[in-house]
């Protein structure tokens, strides 16, 4: 059996595992992400162990970003200008493909994601389709016409502005750069600021669930009019709460208001906006499908 | 030299043309959009008429929505449920496939510009960009990874909810589903409704340029963070006022904040954000490019 690692490197946490998929998960380790040479070597030296007994294939990284993931970019493979200490410019995928000698696959921990949810999970046959985390960040990735979404750089769907009543929520919004923007007032830290309290302690019936169903709902709605996605896919840890989907999914309808006459959103909003089919692994399985795909791209090229 | 037929099949006037392209534009006429039944059989004998001197080897429609563009669906080639009188689920491509026999290209008026403006225009070389008009209407299409954006229907990103400050501007919106949607705050009909004058009555210092300046920004953005378009194509007329477009540029990066540090926005915004190169001639050609491709695909199946 081919067997790639596949790194979920996040801003807390690296999660490496060796394996082919959901069913094919080894060895699974997690790392502290402190400094780059540090947390690097040691996700270097997890990887090289492994592969004296499982040679692997490729390494795939799904990473915290803002990151390059265009191959013909001299910066590929790098983080590049993230505020988080000592990780701006870091050769992320430069430092795997010189110590282990394996192609490596790039990209950004939500467009990872949704590639795991594409191959494996609840995006698989769609060619267009987004996947957002609210966590301790707000981010969105996916396909559109059946590749993972690229630009001039990568999608940083949390920013996008929605309309604010301060009347009803009088909390600013805590992002640096933006104030009120989506990841500043839906995020797991703006939660925590505008309510004293960590999302995951306030109870099902606290009005906290329905402000968040309010922002969440009028960013899918502009998600939705901007890439007509066929189907939203809604992890990260924010999301664990039950009573957030059901809600999220009655605002989107209302907000749309019959304007997009199509039965997947009028009659089936239950399977159009949905959980992660592969719950809080896709992050890592994306590292994994992030491999799988490089190694066919250099399968493709040697031919 | 090959000839193509075109069809700007917008909601007041339908725009047809011969030719292949920018240089070569022959033989147009305007009829003005009734019945279909009408119109359509007008438009099918200009064609008929053309092709008895300039065989055409493919007609493409660039058409008024919402609408069906997926080849592969049973209403392909539709306009679905539009609220123009007469004209909900009218066989536009299928008309003029069956009466002129030749492969029809069928898309929406915005994603035909942007193909246009790809083909011929300020989008050339690009891969991921939008191309938005603000007009009648307000929509938005444009290319993802070098394919004309499709999804579960096609974007409409006219609709997209954006704040809004009352005290600042206490026009409620006139978009008949969503109010103060980016439409009902932006697109010509809201202004006219807002000042009690047209656009293009209204003199450049007038307060309502910075307003709509203001909003335009704000829609951007949102197109910005949640697709990384390369470029932005403003089209339609009510972008004809000279002031609007460095206003758009200056609220782009204010409302950024440097949040994305791309040197194609930071340092070179008039070349991110531009006028059409086409000018008003995109819909129309967009019509012949999507004629072309039409064409392309016929041959590539027929191989």
């Amino acid at each position: 059996m081919i067997t790639f690692g596949g790194l979920e490197a996040g801003g807390t946490k690296f999660v490496c595992a060796v394996g082919s998929g959901p069913d094919d998960l080894r060895a699974q380790t997690r790392l502290p992400t402190t400094t780059p040479d540090q947390t690097i070597a040691q996700a270097i030296e997890f990887f090289g162990t492994q592969s004296r007994t499982h040679p692997l294939s490729a390494i795939g990284i799904a990473s915290f970003g803002p990151l390059d993931p265009d191959p013909a970019s001299h910066s590929f493979g790098h983080i590049t200008t993230t505020p988080k200490q000592g990780w701006a410019n870091t050769d992320l995928a430069g430092a795997f493909r010189r110590a282990l000698n394996v192609p490596v696959g790039f990209d950004t921990d939500v467009n990872g994601a949704a590639l795991a949810e594409h191959r494996w999970g609840a995006a698989q046959n769609l060619h267009t389709f987004i996947y957002l985390t609210i966590g301790t960040g707000l981010g969105g990735g996916g396909m559109v016409n059946g590749q993972l979404m690229h630009g001039l750089l990568h999608p940083e769907m949390g920013h996008v502005r929605i309309p604010h009543d301060l009347s009803r929520d009088p909390f600013p919004g805590n992002c640096p750069f933006h104030g009120d923007c989506l990841e500043g007032l839906a995020a797991g830290p703006a939660i925590k600021a505008r309510w004293g309290q960590p999302a995951e302690s306030l109870p099902p019936d606290h009005s906290a669930w329905d402000l968040q169903a309010h922002y969440l709902g009028l960013g899918l709605v502009n998600f939705i009019c901007t890439l007509s996605p066929q189907r939203i896919i809604l992890g990260g840890g924010v999301m664990d709460q039950p009573t957030l989907v059901p809600k999220i999914r009655r605002n989107v309808l209302t907000l749309l208001n019959n304007y997009l006459q199509v039965p997947a959103i009028l009659h089936d909003i239950d399977h159009y906006i949905v959980p992660p089919a592969l719950g809080n692994r896709a992050g890592v399985l994306g590292a994994i499908a992030l491999a799988e795909q490089a190694a066919a791209r250099e399968t493709t090229t040697n031919r």
